[in-house]
């Protein structure tokens, strides 16, 4: 590699201490992770791990029940990290021994192929999860290691890898397969780390790039299950080698899953073609395929992508899941190269599509993102069914990949605020509160945040090396903001070297030295692509990172009456009691007058007031209709 | 009664000779019959009726079957009536004496339920077509007698008909039930017609008002077979008895027939309450779920209504038998009362949402018709696959009743055109060269109608009584039509009274007199009801009665990049050449260019000309994008 790659600072190294966040956080901890923990004991995901599934029993051991419960221990792993809490610890001792005696005498853990299909064990990659809930294992044996020392369920994960490295391989009486869920090339990835064996870096490497290679794996075993093969991969993304592909296809969260593990491979192992192929893809979401607020995958049919440009509003599907893939692919992307495109991406993801995925009490959750709603009822294809209902929260899924995904990313999120680039640059993605010891070279720097961010622009970086040091402070100018301010020590710094979206601030650092960088934070309008034919003539109104929205409840009119104009000013305000605490923006709007015909002339419209929220806040009160794409007035 | 309901005059009374029908109708005749005879007799659904399925054979003749080949025979009587062809007449023979030779010794006509599971006849009457089935045979039989004077099939009805009024009612040992799929109540009124035995028409009412009581009989049934009850009948508009419906539910197909059967039923019974209800669903209909081609029916999951106002253009369902029920319907409705919201609908429907149904060389087919066209491939549920296919004509369908069903709409045009009200009025609703033969009081009154509508608003109308006759002749004036002018024997009438939308030439009519109304047909723009979401901030080109579109063939930009100025001028100008000779639009449009991002300022446009042509003619040449609601330009 000519470049050094980046190293990410990890949540470890990272407390948060913010207005925004830190509330949000303690919920999840405090209410989600019990809330999580108890649906996964009721609806059986917990005894599961017991093996004693007999047929006729219900119910019956799901094939990604594993992955439910390994999440919740990820997540609750990393907030037992940052908050020492006796009782969850215990918890998570209880849960991680009885994961690891399911395990098998040759390394096999999961639940469903042990108890319920014992002959079927690898013999449905495609379809069957089976590889995606030991990704999710293995991730949940790393983080309960990292939080807590012990290595329970981490010797069991490494068993488990160690088996599948036996299993799979291109090797004689190995099976040349590979996951139809991606997930575990990541998890490998980590576990690598973790543990410093290269072997589970080769099998995740392995994995990548055997996907969609001829002979392809999976007709060979639909074969070998007497069964017709597909003939189209796309949806798993295995229709081509990896590194052939050019578009971004099928399953969203898999894709991102996928992606992100290409990431991986890339920096570990300096594969400049690999990093090739990750960049021609995130250009192909981010110019093509990705919603305002971050979310992707269009469609609830195949949980991914439709035609380039095809974003209708209120069928989105974007859920949680691949808003949060797509956080942790953009996260691996800014370790490739420090550019502010991913972290733009990685920020409207995690402000907009993700953070509407919690209830603001931690007790509901959304699996999938619209934006807008109408009060027309989906039926569980997604298909309109004519019936009234307006989209809400759920407290839980038949699928719960979602809530216990929302609890990992908050619960880590420190993970994605800094990266440090080879000896002499670190960099600021993200503007959030709270301390953060990084390794610089030879020094140890703590950098520490203040901010009100995202509702104010300004945000004070005080940066205290151990002893003084020479490097780059790299603070990201968000693609949103278009005019900014930059002070050091309380001077003006206007001629501060720009790279990447990033301005680079390059001196001797001594301890106590301070930056104070201002984002100018207007409203302002954003129009779509001409070619995101849901989004003509409609017009969006963001500020700072935060796509927003009109609610119902915050208005006099009809959401489906209302038009903005392109020319009305807009007032924010912070109102503290207002969901939790948030930035109203309100102004002036035209209201259509209903006609009396269906067809007929234009109709006309008045002056109204308007108020929007955060889209995030949005169905935290009485469900109405929402709004986020609204049209110009004329 | 306080008024006289209005007589329909019959498509035997009336001799189309048009300018614009009268190709279509021989490209019909001559092609599309002889097609789908085809397509009845390979696909097996002729063979049938041989009742000589064995279990193991294929196909296995389906539940719906014998309406497709009722609906054909329908069609090919109406063909021969218009026009005599001994081999058609030959082959209808066959055909009808093939389908009677099925009918069991009590009277029973159905292949599926004869030859497949002849245990379950009757016991399933929400799901399984069996009523539907015997309207259509029922349908068929009245036609073929009509146009041939023979009884085969009629005396087979009659007699299956006989049967039904001994199964169904509320008599001791009699079923309580109705169809699911409703049809047969206005094919009872029609066999009333045929044969004056008022049973029949009984039978339909008593269908008619049993529908929806408690106890309700779909639970009932459901009961005896084990299952578990449905709960909301609303999709088959059984959730409430027909006199209490106020709102048009569920599958539009079945909801048109249903409407079309009460109205009839309130004419026939002068039931005014019946009208009333027929009144309301109208109005409910053509207020808030139409769409503006007169397609009804937006979504593909229920093959019916979403909520109000819920008119999605790209996957607007819009099924050319729900067009066609519509046509029905509103025939109806205009025998209860001369006003021309009806003739408005009817007209709007069949110039657009059902002419676009059949290709203009008669060899393929739209189900269903959306108003828009991009390239996305739906899967069979209607579900967005993510895959790019341009949505096309097919020659035929596994649910085979769109392409049977315009052919008898388009070979019995005649049946829409006129109505008498008393002994003194005469309506002309659809202005259609060619003659007519009308009974008003106790003259005989040829009608002879000169146009060359829709391309050109001059109507003349040639009234020759045989002998001097005073009535009035109502002509309709469109309610897309501004401003008109009438003359009568070369004199201005600008005094004529009107009602109901129709201009009242009352007079003594002498053998020559002639009327000449013309309606101004200007290029004229539509907008939505702002309820409309998906017709925000979009505008649509109607002419006369036509909708036009922008398809990818006429255009130099890509239509999805098409906006259309609220001020240019346009030329409408008849080009002969052109997918069979029709008025095209051109005019200066403007088109964005396409931005480098996906979210950023809005688009520039520039200057572009677009050419617009028919909705109905869309999807003769190469497939590609299409669109009737553009975005208006800013």
């Amino acid at each position: 590699m000519d470049k050094p790659h980046g190293k990410n600072v990890l949540f470890s190294q990272v407390k948060i201490d913010d207005a925004f966040w830190s509330p949000r956080i303690a919920v999840n901890r405090q209410v989600t992770l019990a809330h999580e923990y108890e649906m996964c004991r009721t609806t059986g995901r917990l005894d599961a791990f017991k093996l004693d599934w007999k047929p006729g029993m219900e119910p019956v051991p799901h094939i990604f029940w594993d992955s439910d419960v390994a999440k919740w221990v990820e997540a609750a792993s990393y907030a037992l990290a940052a908050h020492p809490d006796p009782e969850l610890e215990q918890r998570l001792d209880e849960v991680t021994a009885l994961i690891a005696s399911a395990q098998q005498a040759d390394g096999y853990l999961n639940t469903h192929f042990t108890a319920v299909e014992p002959d079927k064990r690898f013999t449905n990659l495609r379809d069957w999860h089976e590889l995606y809930c030991a990704g999710h294992l293995i991730e949940a044996g790393v983080a309960h290691a990292e939080a807590t020392g012990k290595r329970t369920l981490l010797d069991a994960v490494c068993r488990y890898a160690d088996l599948l490295t036996r299993v799979f391989g291109t090797g004689d009486g190995q099976l040349p397969g590979y996951p139809g869920h991606e997930e575990i090339e990541l998890a490998l990835v980590k576990l690598y780390h973790a543990t410093g064996q290269r072997r589970y870096l080769e099998l995740s490497r392995y994995f990548i790039d055997q996907r969609g290679r001829q002979p392809h794996y999976f007709e060979l075993e639909s074969a070998r299950r007497g069964e017709t093969a597909r003939g189209d991969y796309s949806y798993c993304q295995a229709h081509l080698p990896v590194r052939q592909q050019e578009t971004v296809t099928g399953h969203a969260v898999r894709a991102m899953y996928l992606y992100a593990g290409m990431a991986d491979i890339a920096r570990e192992t300096g594969d400049q073609e690999m990093a090739a192929a990750c960049e021609r893809l995130w250009n192909h979401l981010t110019l093509k395929q990705m919603y305002l607020t971050g979310g992707i995958g269009a469609s609830r049919s195949n949980e991914g992508f439709l035609d380039d440009y095809d974003l209708p509003d209120d069928t989105a599907y974007c859920e949680t899941c691949a808003g949060i893939g797509l956080i942790f692919w953009a996260r691996r992307m800014l370790q490739l190269g420090c550019d502010r495109r991913y972290a733009d991406v990685l920020e409207r993801a995690l402000y907009n599509n993700v953070l509407a995925g919690s209830s603001l009490d931690g007790r509901s959750f959304f699996y999938d993102n619209p934006l807008a709603s109408y009060g027309t009822k989906k039926d569980s294809q997604g298909r309109l069914t004519g019936e009234t209902r307006h989209v809400q929260r759920s407290e839980w899924f038949g699928c719960a990949c979602c809530p216990p995904n929302y609890a990992s990313l908050v619960n880590s999120l420190g993970d994605f605020l800094y990266t440090v680039y080879g000896d002499n640059r670190a960099a600021v993605h993200l503007y959030i509160g709270g301390e953060a010891s990084l390794t610089i070279g030879n020094r140890q720097v703590m950098v520490r945040q203040q901010t009100r961010y995202p509702w104010d622009g300004q945000v004070t970086i005080q940066v205290t090396p151990d002893k003084p040091a020479a490097f780059q402070l790299a603070l990201r100018i968000p693609g949103w903001c278009q005019a900014c301010r930059l002070q050091v020590n309380g001077q003006d710094v206007a001629d501060a070297q720009e790279s990447g979206g990033y301005r680079l601030v390059a001196r001797i650092w001594h301890a106590g030295d301070q930056d104070v960088l201002t984002l100018e934070m207007p409203v302002r309008r954003i129009y779509a692509h001409p070619s995101v034919r849901a989004c003509q003539n409609k017009v969006a109104i963001q500020r700072g990172p935060l796509v927003y929205c009109a609610e119902q409840s915050d208005q006099s009119v009809p959401v489906r009456h209302l038009y903005l104009p392109e020319d009305a000013a807009f007032q924010a305000s912070f109102e503290p009691e207002l969901l939790g605490g948030l930035v109203a923006i309100t102004g002036d709007a035209r209201v259509a007058i209903p006609a009396d015909s269906l067809y007929g002339p234009a109709s006309q419209t008045e002056s109204c007031p308007i108020r929007l929220i955060p889209y995030y806040a949005w169905n935290n009160r009485q469900p109405g209709d929402m709004r986020v794409w609204l049209p110009v007035a004329r």
